[in-house]
C-alpha cells in the first residue's frame, strides 16, 4: 500500500463510513470475478450509493493516483473486476435502484448494480420485459454495459447495445457525463453511449442506465430438434435466419453438452446429438406459424425430430436445462475448474469453426462440450480443467487455438464476454494496428492518468 | 485561395488527374446540399475512385492545413457538405462499387458513394433488401453512416446504426482505419464503428460500409386509417409498440400534409384528416393477423376507417404518396423554398409536441405540413418560406421553437438529420457541458489541426 492511497482510503472513509472496508475477506471478494487469472488484493473496497459518491471517489483517486476497478456481481469470465496493479475497487451492487419506468415509452432507468432479474420481477405486472440475458448468472447493468453483453435473445431483440438508451458515467477526475436520452433514436453528437459500452471500465464507471423495454409476447413456443451432423443444424440456422422467421432463440448444443444436459437435467425423450433449441414469440397463431415453418426447414436440412414444447412446464424444463448447460458441464468432471471460450465468426463460418474447435478439443484430450449462441455465429466451450500441474496452460492453449481459427475466418475472440485481461493478446489481430491505434487516443483522452481500469482491454495499459 | 490550398491542389492533380476540379460550376455544385445555409465554394472538388485516393488526400491536407470536406449526394438538410472554411471538396459519388454479397451470412460491402436504391436493384435476385430507407432522396450510404440517418422502416428494422457491421475510415493525415468486421456482434475493444457514424465527417472520412441485410418479406400488407383527432393516431401508435406487433412501418401525416397528398398523389378515399400509414412484414398469414390487431386498435382509439392496400398496386400508390410527401408539400407553394423540422420526443410526449407545434405554426403563418415517423417519435413539418425579406430568419426562429419544446420534453432536435450547421446551437442545451467537453476530446485527439469537415457540429468548430 503507497501513501497516495493510504491517504486517498482516509478520506474515503470520511464520507462512506463502513462503506469503505479494508477487511480481508471482503477484499479478497473482490480479488477476482470467475475468470482463471491470478487474483489480486484491492487496497480497499468502497460500496458507494449514489452517483455523486462515485465521482467524489474518482476525484479523489484521480488526485492521489490511485487505480480504480468498477466491480459489479463479479461474474466476469475475462478477469475485468481483477485490480491488478491495487487500489481501490468500487462496488456497485448497493446502487441497485430502480429509477423510473415509463410504460408508454416501453423504457426505464436503473442504477448500474441492478441486476435483469431483478428489473423483470419489477416490471412483470406491466406487461413489459427487459431480453438481454447473458446466461447462468444473474449480471448487473452496469457489468452488462461494460461487457456489451449479449446472451440467448440477441437474436431477435439484439444485444445490450441495442437496447441502451443512455447513461450516466462518471470519468476520470470525478466529472459526471450524461449520455444519449430518452428517445429511440437521435442523430446529434457523437454517440457517447456507444463508446462507453463495451469499454470495460477503462473509460469511466457507469452509474446510471436507461434502457428499452419490450412487450411480454402474447405467446411462446419452444422445441428442439436434433441433427445426425452439426452441418444440419448449422444450415438449418442460416435457412431460417434467411426466411425472416423473427426467432427469439436459437440455441445449438453439441452431442456432449446434449450428453451433460441430459443427466442433468433429466430431458427425456431426446438424445445425445448435435441438436437446436428455438424459442418463437408472437401471438398465439404466429408463434405456431413460426414454429411450424422452422420444422419445415429444419427437416429438410435433415433433423430427426422436431420435439414441441407445447406446455409451458415443459419450455421451461427445456430453457432451464439451457440455462443449467454451464452447470451440466461442469457436473461432467467434479473438481475441474472450468475456462471458457467465446469465439464468434460469419455465421457461414461457424460449422468450419465448431468442427475445427472439436478437433482441436479432441486432440488436446480435455472434455469441452460446446453450446452457443448460433443465430449470432457464437458458440462457447467449457473446456474442463483438472487441477494438475500445466494443464490451465494447456486449457489457455487450446482457447488460442480456438481463437485463432476464430479469426482466421473472419471472426472475432469474444462475441459477449469481453476482452479483460485474458483476450487482450487478440485485440491487434482482430481489429489491427490503426484501430487499437484510435482506441489509445480515446483512451488517453480520457484518462491521462491511466487510473481507469488498468491492466485491461490494452496489454500495456 | 492561400498559397498552402494550391501547393495542395496541384500535387492532387499530379495523381488525380481531370478527377481533381476548379471548373467553377462544379465547385458551385459542391457548395450547399439542399439547406438554407449561406453557400461557400470549395477551393477544388475532388474525385477518388479508391480509398488509396482518398488516404492520399488526407496526407496532403494535413501536411498543407487544407480543410476537407465530404460530399456524397448532396441531399443534406443542415448544411454538412457546405465547405464553410473552403478547402477540398471531397466527392465520393465515383466510389459506388458493390464490393462484396455474402447471401449466407446476410451481409455486404460498399464503397461509400453507393446508393441505397442501387444496392437494393443489385440484391434484388438474391431474396435480400438493405431497409434503412431516409426518404424522397436517394442518399449515398457514406452519407446515411455520418449522419445516423433512419426513415421509414426504423421501428422494425432500427436505423443505420443498428445495420452497420464495419467501416474503413481515413483518418486526418491518411491513416485508415478498419472498424467493426463481419461478425453480427463483438465484445472486444471501443466500438469505433458506432462512433464513426453519426461523426458528421468530423473525425475522419467514410470510405467503405459493411452492411446487415435482412430478407424480402415473403408478404407485405398495407393500411391507411384516419381519425378525428392527432391525439387517437398517437394513442394508437402507442398501443401497436406495446402490443409486440412486429409493424415494418408507422407513418403519421397530419390534415394539412394529407390534403397536399390527395392533391398531388391522387389519393382516392382518403380525406384530409389526420393518418396513420402502416406496412406488415411477415409470411401471407401474420401479416394478415398484424394487420387485424392494429386495425382493431386503431378502431378502439377512435380510428374513422382502415382502409386496406390489398394489392401491391394499390399499397405501392400509398408508400409512393407517402415518399412523395415532400414534393407533394412543396406543390402546395410553388416558388417557395423550405425549411425541414426534425424534432424528436419519448413517444408519449408526441401529440404534446406536435399539438404544440401546430399552434406555433398557425402563429408564425407558415404553412408546414407535418409528417413522421410515429413509431419512433419523430416528424418533420416542412416549412413552406416565401421569397420575401426576412421570410427565411421567421423560418429559422419557428424551427428554435419547435426545437425548444422537443428538448423541454426530454427529446432530441434531431432524428435523423443531423446537426451539421442548422442545430450546432442546441447541441449543447441537449447534451449538456460534459458531454460537449467529452465530444471535444475526442475531436481533438483524432483531428488535432481542426481540418476535417470544420465549422459542423460544434459551434467553434
Amino acid at each position: 500500500m503507497t501513501g497516495d492511497v493510504e491517504t486517498a482510503i482516509a478520506a474515503a472513509r470520511e464520507f462512506l463510513g463502513d462503506r469503505l472496508s479494508t477487511n480481508s475477506s471482503i477484499r479478497a471478494h473482490h480479488s477476482h470475478g470467475e475468470d482463471t487469472q491470478t487474483p489480486r488484493l484491492p487496497d480497499a473496497v468502497a460500496f458507494p450509493t449514489t452517483t455523486e459518491e462515485v465521482a467524489r471517489l474518482l476525484a479523489l483517486a484521480f488526485a492521489h493516483r490511485v487505480p480504480v476497478v468498477p466491480f459489479g456481481a463479479g461474474t466476469s469470465l475475462e478477469g475485468h473486476v481483477t485490480p491488478v496493479r491495487g487500489g481501490l475497487s468500487i462496488d456497485l451492487s448497493r446502487m441497485n435502484g430502480m429509477l423510473e419506468v415509463n410504460a408508454e415509452d416501453m423504457d426505464c432507468r436503473v442504477q448500474a448494480g441492478a441486476t435483469r432479474v431483478q428489473l423483470n420481477e419489477h416490471l412483470r405486472d406491466q406487461g413489459l420485459f427487459f431480453p438481454v440475458d447473458p446466461g447462468s448468472l444473474d449480471s448487473t447493468f452496469g457489468g452488462m454495459c461494460a461487457t456489451r453483453a449479449s446472451g440467448t435473445n440477441a437474436v431477435r431483440y439484439g444485444t445490450i447495445r441495442e437496447n441502451v438508451l443512455g447513461l450516466t458515467v462518471v470519468l476520470a477526475g470525478g466529472r459526471v457525463v450524461r449520455t444519449g436520452g430518452r428517445v429511440r433514436k437521435s442523430s446529434t453528437g457523437y454517440d457517447l453511449t456507444r463508446l462507453f459500452i463495451g469499454s470495460e471500465g477503462t473509460l469511466g464507471i457507469i452509474t446510471e442506465i436507461g434502457l428499452r423495454l419490450h412487450g411480454i409476447p402474447e405467446a411462446t413456443a419452444a422445441a428442439a430438434c436434433q441433427f445426425p451432423t452439426l452441418r444440419g443444424a448449422v444450415e438449418t440456422t442460416i435457412a431460417v435466419l434467411q426466411s425472416g422467421i423473427p426467432v427469439a432463440r436459437m440455441e445449438l448444443l453439441d452431442e456432449v453438452q446434449m450428453a451433460a444436459c441430459i443427466a442433468y437435467s433429466r430431458l427425456d425423450g431426446l438424445e445425445a446429438l448435435p441438436s437446436l433449441f428455438f424459442e418463437f414469440h408472437g401471438t398465439e397463431a404466429s408463434a405456431a406459424e413460426q414454429a411450424a415453418r422452422a420444422e419445415e426447414i429444419a427437416v429438410e436440412c435433415g433433423a430427426k425430430g422436431f420435439r414441441w414444447a407445447t406446455d409451458a412446464a415443459d419450455r421451461n424444463r427445456l430453457w432451464r436445462a439451457r440455462h443449467d448447460a454451464y452447470w451440466a458441464a461442469l457436473a461432467l468432471k467434479p473438481g475441474h475448474r472450468s475456462l471458457t471460450t467465446d469465439a464468434i465468426v460469419p455465421i457461414s463460418q461457424l460449422d468450419a469453426l465448431v468442427l475445427g474447435a472439436k478437433a482441436d478439443i479432441e486432440a488436446s484430450g480435455f472434455t469441452a462440450p460446446l453450446v452457443g449462441h448460433v443465430g449470432d455465429g457464437n458458440f462457447h466451450s467449457v473446456i474442463l480443467v483438472p487441477d494438475e500441474p500445466g494443464a490451465l496452460d494447456r486449457a489457455w492453449a487450446l482457447d488460442r487455438k480456438i481463437v485463432a481459427r476464430a479469426l482466421s475466418l473472419g471472426g472475432s475472440c469474444s462475441g459477449e464476454h469481453g476482452v479483460g485481461i485474458g483476450k487482450r493478446e487478440f485485440l491487434e489481430a482482430e481489429h489491427g494496428k490503426e484501430a487499437i491505434a484510435v482506441m489509445r487516443a480515446i483512451k488517453s483522452a480520457l484518462d491521462p492518468r491511466g487510473l481507469l481500469n488498468p491492466g485491461k482491454m490494452f496489454l500495456d495499459g
